[in-house]
């Protein structure tokens, strides 16, 4: 299933993508698209609903994030060998793991913010992974089981703010409008590999970012297994796994984003996000 | 007002501590205490209620952390002094800001989990500010307007997650736990001066932290207008102050917690935490 969530921001409603690439609306089933709809029981519940039965849905309608009431938006710092490259920074021994601010969650067209005295306003497209039960202190052999599926993640990143703000990434991952997430959650039969998937992203119609999950240092299966001897994972909560080569702060000379410029995010099978930039709202 | 939470945990009721500190049963006026039952006119709604005309709960009663569905747990590091030369770590030119996960949040006298392969599990007594009003880009001047209450919190962390698995402290601070929260969320109007509050933790019996708020390096002020440029706190978000000198890590030879030892908090004012620690659960 494709599962999404539209309508104005904060007023989200549950729907999803039928056979024909008309979304539907669910909302005589579920109240949402969050944490006790994903769960195993949940989404066979869905399956189990005729997508013709439900009401169609205007295709312009605003996409809100694919996941709402998101408990951890946890991110995976430096997870493609040739990213850390370009980042002058080791391959690290052990996933490097960092909360994203909540708040910080929007839909994947929605504008995104440069913050105030922003300089260095930077794109990473990213698979995200959004956890369908509890998961703690579980092995990388039944990690996958733990998925209820996956979605595009836009890690926005100011670098400036990340790197040479009193140490710490969050002051640089955590502004209104960094985590634009969607559009869809795709569920995880519907994802044959997810160690396989073309990924690219580009700025103003040049492509940057063009890589594959293919080269994630540590998998989906051993970064989940990884945090769970950390932090209990529960259903409704976000991981983005990191992000191939490509980001604005790897170009010589390094490029960022301003004002007016767009981003087109693309994951094979999960879809397509297009952010705008502007002034940060107050 | 003091307000508190209790009942089974994933299963709290919201409550009112009386003058006589007899706690009183809110269900009937509100479903639970979270963002929407802190902000200022909500807060209002409740100072109408008379405590005596609600139900008294038994005082024997499991208490829940203060707040419930916090969005944001944030925390400061090092904004005490005496704690950064004790963790020998240089005093910040600005707040250092770090995510606890939310997942982490338990009632002020649960059972701390001590982590599988933990050997520094370790204490930080602080001073807890719970956002009222949306804050983004406040001023220093405004910044104490946007808080609904303060409370304690422990940030428990696991010194050797926190420093030396790859980067990043949110490995050591977000194990299922390690932030009690309560037992009360005192109401700002009821705070004196945030900046003047004794505060104390003791390990078994043993007085290991004796300081005050009042030598907090960035205050309460200053921590929340900081925050504000880098992400917008919503009501119910809650920041973690920093901690003062006292830590196990500071000692020497260093102490860590096991199984089996109890730590007794109290700020001024906010009530009194007492866990005792055991192994952690799966």
């Amino acid at each position: 299933m494709k599962l999404l969530r539209f309508g104005e921001l904060g007023a989200e409603k549950p729907g999803l993508v039928d056979d024909d690439g008309q979304i539907r609306d669910l909302s005589a089933h579920v109240d949402d698209i969050t944490g006790t709809t994903v769960t195993p029981e949940a989404l066979d519940r869905l399956r189990a609903i005729d997508p013709t039965s439900l009401p169609r849905v205007d295709p312009d309608t605003r996409i809100g994030a694919c996941v709402g009431s998101v408990g951890k938006l946890i991110a995976i710092g430096l997870n493609y060998a040739d990213h850390a490259a370009e980042a002058n920074m080791a391959l690290p021994e052990e996933p490097i793991v960092f909360f994203k601010a909540t708040s910080s969650i929007c839909g994947p067209n929605d504008s995104i913010e440069i913050p105030r005295g922003s300089t260095k306003t930077d794109w990473e497209v990213e698979l995200g992974v959004v956890i369908g039960t509890r998961a703690k202190y579980v092995s990388e052999t039944d990690a996958l089981s733990h998925v209820a599926g996956y979605c595009i993640v836009n890690d926005v990143s100011e670098r400036d703010f990340q790197l040479h703000r009193s140490g710490q990434w969050v002051k640089g991952k955590s502004h209104d409008t960094f985590a634009p997430m969607g559009p869809w959650l795709v569920t995880a039969d519907k994802v044959a590999d997810p160690q396989n998937l073309a990924m690219s992203l580009s700025v103003n119609g040049q492509t940057m970012q063009d890589g594959s999950t293919r080269t994630m240092h540590f998998s989906v299966a051993t970064v989940i297994s990884h945090l769970s001897q950390f932090m209990t994972l529960h259903p409704g909560d976000v991981i983005a796994t990191g992000t191939p080569p490509g980001v604005g702060m790897g170009q010589k000379p390094q490029v960022y984003l301003g004002e007016g410029d767009s981003m087109v995010l693309s994951i094979e099978g999960l879809g397509e996000q297009l952010q705008t930039c502007i002034a940060a709202l107050g």
